[in-house]
């Protein structure tokens, strides 16, 4: 059993209208340090062993679903784990 | 200056809906490996320095905005960063 960490960020030259929205409203309630805010997604996965790589397979998983490469990045942790 | 890494995940006993969407999609492009998707969020801040400590600053953002407390957990991670 593996447990796989997954970050999905934007590419730095991608917009971010939401980050932008936690901005504004982290300065309307006075926290005016903050200069920038940028959002992705992080997912956990409970993945069982099988016959492909797991390295392969969660690359697969990203490429084809959990990112859009065209205007995100992603990278991923993957830890072993024994099932109880 | 600081870059601050917010992870805010659903409690565990809270149903992740979203998490099912991927994880059923995943399903049908084969990947049966899966057993089970929970999705947060991950956000990255940059933050200026202030009078008001770094670590207190973060942890009232996330409490009073970034993370739904009630059904969420959140962690952070604080690096300081020279400015260029």
């Amino acid at each position: 059993m593996y447990k796989v960490k997954v970050y999905v960020t934007l590419r730095e030259n991608v917009l971010d209208p939401q980050g932008n929205a936690v901005k504004q409203s982290l300065h309307s309630l006075s926290y005016r340090e903050v200069k920038d805010v940028r959002i992705g997604k992080f997912m956990e996965l409970t993945i069982e062993k099988s016959e492909r790589s797991i390295d392969e397979l969660v690359r697969d998983m990203c490429e084809k679903l959990l990112a859009n490469t065209v205007i995100e990045d992603y990278r991923y942790e993957i830890e072993e784990v024994v099932a109880p």
